[in-house]
C-alpha cells in the first residue's frame, strides 16, 4: 500500500534551492506547496481535455496546430518538473523506477515518440494516468481521512475479493462453454471466450445485448445464470460493507486521524497507536501528540 | 442542508391578512397550512401531467388549444402563488434569491417567454422541479424523522462519495481511452469521451449496448472493466450502509417504539403503538395524540 | 401485515365434517393438512405449467385439445376447493371478500367467463396469483421465521421506501423532460413519459438499450443520470441491510421464535416477550414457556 | 457442506508407496503435495485454455492436429491421475461416487467417447468444471479462513435466499404473462415463458435489450417491475451482509491480525506481520513461519 500511494519523500539533504523546490514539490502542507500541487492538477486535467478534443475528428482537423502546439506546451511542461523532480530528490534513481516516477515518464514519452514514429500518437493516452496523481495530493489534505478509511477496507477485503473474482471466472467458464454447446456460433457465441464475455457481461448485470440467447434452452440457462449472478452480487457488497463498518469502528475508537509518528532511527511510519517502539528497527518512538 | 431543503421562515412581523397567509402558505402544522399543501402538490402534479401529455405528437394535435388554456391557468395560478409569497414574507428578496425562489419563479417564466419567442415552450418542463416542494412539504409530517436519517447519512457519506466518483471518473478515462485505441472509430468508440461514456455506463452496469466491443482485445478490456466495476459497486453501498446504521443507531437510542406514552400506574414506557393497556402492569393507557 | 399475510383462522363451532374439513383446509401442523397443502401446490404449479404451454403457438395448435381437457379439470378442482372453504369456514362473506378470497375466485373465474366471451382465455393468468399461496404456507412450515425476519424488515422500511422511490421518480421526472429536449423526438424520446421510461430503466442500471441517448450532449446528461444513479443505488440496500441487520439482532436477543402467547381473555397475539399483561384488554398473561 | 467441498481422506493403512503417494495427492501441507497441487493446477488451467483456442474456428483448422495431440495428452494425463487416485485411496468405490470423483471422471471420458462417437467433442467442455477443485487446494492454504467465512455466511442464508427467489419466480411469472396479454408475441414476447425470461433479465437489472416494451402499456408496467426489482435487489445483499457482519465477529473474536507471534519478553501479541520488534518493549520478534 505504502508503494502505491505514498511517494518515498527522501530528506533532501542539502540547503538551498534544492530543498525550497524539494519542498514546494513533493512536500503538500505548506502554502507554496499547495499552490504548486493545485497548478499541476489543473494543468493535468486541462492536457487531458485537450487530448480528448483532439480525438475528435472534427476538432482534430479544423484546431489540428493549435492542439498540437498546446500537446508540446503540456509535454514541455511535464518534462520540466520530470527533471526538477529527478533533481532534487535524493536518490534519482529510485523515484525514476517507482510506481509514480513511470507515470511521470510515460505521460512525456509519447510526443517524443511521435517525433520518431508518426503513428505513435495514440500513446498520449497514458497521460490520464496522471490523473490518478490527485488522490496522492487528496490524501494530504481534508480528504486524507476518508480515504484512508476506504481503501484500508478494500485492502483488508482483498483476499475474499480474489476468492470473489476466481469464483466468478470458474462460473464464466462453465456457462460460457455451455452457451457455446447450446446457441452455437450462428446466434452469436462464436467461441468460448466469447461465451465467457457473455456471462461475465451477464453476471455483472450488464447486458449489452450485443450478443444474448434466443433458443428456450440458452434462455433457460441464461436465467439460471442471472440468478446466480443476482445472489451473489450480494459478496463483495456484503465483504465491503462488513469491512468497512469495522473499519469505521476502528477509526472512531479513541484515534481518529491515525498515527503520524515517524521513527527517528529509521524513518518508519504507519505505527499502531499504542506502540511505544519501532517494529522496523525497536528504536523508541516519541510520544504521540492528541 | 438548511439551505437545500427548509425555506426561511421570516417571521411576518405584521398581524392582519398577511400574517394569516404567512401562515397558511408557509408552515406546515395548523389545518388551513395542510390543506394549502394539498392543494400544491395536487396542482403541481397535475400540471406536471399536463406538460407530459402535450409532449405526445397526437395529443398535442387534438387538444392543443384545451392544453394550451390549462396551461396558462396553472402558470396564472403559480403566479399568484408566487406574488402571495412575496408579499407576505419578511424580506421578499432573500426568498425570491433562494433556492426554492428561484425554481418558483423558474416554474412560471416560461409560460410568459413563450409569448415574445414561440419557441420556448419547451423550457416549460423546469416546472416538474417543482415536485421536489413534495419533500419539503413530507419533511414537516411523520416522514420528517425517516428523511432526516436517510439525508444526515447521505450528508456525513458526501466525502466518501466525492472520492468514490473521482475514482470513477479517472478509470473512465483511462478506459476510455484504451477502448477508443483498440476498438477505434470504426466500432463506434468515435472520441475518448465517447469512450468514457461507453466506459461509466459499462461501469455503472446499465449496458446500453449502442455501443459495445467486437474485438477479442476490447471484450477482453471490457470484461476487466465488469470486474473492476463490479468490485467497487460494493463501495457506495458499503459508505452509505454503514453510515445510515450509525445513523439509525443514533436515531434509535432516545425513542424506538415512537410512542410517548408513559403508563401513569407505573411509569414503564415503549408500549406498542396500538396497546391500551400497560404491558407491565395492566393499567389502562392514556389515548395517543397523533 | 396480518390482512396481508395470515387468513382470518375463524373457529368453525361446529363439530363434525365441517371441523375436520377446516382443520385440513385452514389449518397446516396436522398430517393430513400438511398432505392437503402439498398436493395444493402441486396443483397450482401444474397448472401454471399448463397455461404456460398453451401460449406456446406450436403446442397450443398441436395440443389445444389435451390443454383445454387440463384447463377444466383445474378449474373445476380450484372450484370445488374454493366451495369448500365458503362453506366451513364460520364467516364465508369475510374469507370472499379477504385478499386470499379474492385471488381464489379470480383464479377460476377466467375459464367460467370464456364459455360467454371466447376471447378472455388470456385472463387466466391471473391464476398465476396463487402461487402467492405458497408463502401462506411456508410461513406455517419451517421458514417461518426466516420470511418473518425478511417481511418485518421490509415493513419497518416501507416508508423510507417510499421516499426513495418518489426521489426516484422526481428525478426520472427531470431528466426524462430533458432528454426529451435534448435528443428529441426523432431519437425515440418521443414524449416525456417515454423519456421518464428512459431514465427509470437507466437509474435502475437496466439499461435496454432500445432507447439510447446519442448526441454528445445527451450522453453526458445520460453519464450523470447514471452516476446519480450508481450513488443512490446504495440507498435502498442501505435501508434493508440495516434494518435486517435489526430484525436479526431482535430476533436472536434471548427468544428467536417470537412470543406466542396469546390473551386468554380477548385472544390477541404479538405481545412483548417481556409482558406480563396482555397490551389490549389488560388481562394477565400466562408466564412464558421457553 | 463436507460434502460439496472437502473430499473424503481416508487414511490410506498400508505402508509403502500407496501411503507416500497418497499423501502427495490428498493431502495439501507438505512440499511435494504442494508441488503436485500447483502442478495439477496448472495443468487444469493450461487444457482449459487448449479447449478455448480449440473453440475457435480459425485456430481449429490451422492446428487442428497440434490442439488435438495436447487434448490426448492432458487426457491421458488426468487419466493415469485418476487411476492413482482409485489405487491409493481406502474406498475407491467412494471416492468414485463423491462429487470430486464424477468431475474427474467426467472430465476424461468425453476425449474416449469421441473415439466412438465422432461428435461428442463438444461433450469435453466439461473439463472446465476441474476447476473447481481450485477451490479445494486453496481451502487448504492461507485462504482457508477468508473462504469459510464467506461459504459459512452463504450456508445459513441458504432459506432465506430461497424464499428469495421464489419471490422473484413468482412475480416473474405474473410479470411475463402480464407483458405477454399486454406487448403480444409480435413485439418478442412470443410466449409466458418467454416473457418470464424478459422479466428475470429486467429484475436483474440486466436489460439485454433483445425483447423490451413498445407501448406505453408495455413501458409502465416495465417501469413498475423495475421499480420492484430495485426495491428488492437489496434483499439478497441485506441477507448476507448482516450474516458476513456476523460471520465475521465470530472469527474475529480469536485473532484479528493472523500474526501469531508473542514477543519472547513481553508476551504482546497481535504484531503487524511485517514487524521485526515488538512495538510494546522493542525486543526482537522470532521470524514468521507461514
Amino acid at each position: 500500500m505504502r508503494l502505491l500511494f505514498t511517494p518515498q519523500l527522501n530528506p533532501a539533504s542539502e540547503s538551498g534551492w534544492r530543498r525550497r523546490w524539494f519542498d514546494i514539490i513533493f512536500r503538500h502542507d505548506t502554502p507554496p506547496a499547495r499552490n504548486f500541487d493545485l497548478l499541476l492538477i489543473v494543468a493535468i486535467v486541462v492536457s487531458v481535455v485537450v487530448i480528448m478534443l483532439d480525438s475528435d475528428p472534427w476538432l482534430h482537423v479544423d484546431h489540428a496546430r493549435v492542439l498540437y502546439a498546446i500537446e508540446w506546451g503540456f509535454t514541455l511542461l511535464f518534462t520540466a518538473e520530470y527533471v526538477m523532480r529527478l533533481l532534487v530528490v535524493k536518490r534519482p534513481l529510485r523515484y525514476a523506477l517507482s510506481f509514480w516516477g513511470f507515470i511521470d515518464l510515460f505521460s512525456i514519452l509519447p510526443t517524443y515518440l511521435s517525433l520518431l514514429f508518426p503513428g505513435s500518437q495514440a500513446l498520449l493516452v497514458v497521460r490520464v494516468l496522471r490523473m490518478l496523481r490527485l488522490f496522492r495530493i487528496l490524501k494530504l489534505t481534508q480528504y486524507v481521512e476518508e480515504s484512508g478509511v476506504l481503501i484500508s477496507a478494500l485492502w483488508r477485503s482483498r483476499r475474499k475479493i480474489f476468492l470473489f473474482v476466481v469464483s466468478l471466472l470458474t462460473i464464466a467458464v462453465i456457462f460460457g462453454a455451455l452457451m457455446y454447446v447450446i446457441e452455437g456460433p450462428e446466434r452469436g457465441f462464436s467461441t468460448i471466450p466469447t461465451g465467457m464475455y457473455w456471462a461475465i457481461v451477464t453476471m455483472a448485470t450488464v447486458g449489452y445485448g450485443d450478443i444474448s440467447p434466443q433458443t428456450p434452452g440458452g434462455r433457460f440457462i441464461a436465467s439460471v445464470l442471472i440468478l446466480i449472478g443476482y445472489s451473489i452480487i450480494a459478496v463483495p457488497t456484503g465483504i465491503y460493507t462488513a469491512e468497512l463498518a469495522s473499519s469505521l469502528r476502528e477509526a472512531g475508537s479513541g484515534d481518529e486521524h491515525h498515527d503520524h509518528r515517524g521513527c527517528p532511527e529509521c524513518g518508519l511510519e504507519g505505527h499502531d497507536p499504542d506502540a511505544s517502539h519501532c517494529r522496523g528497527c525497536g528504536h523508541r518512538l516519541p510520544a504521540r501528540m492528541g
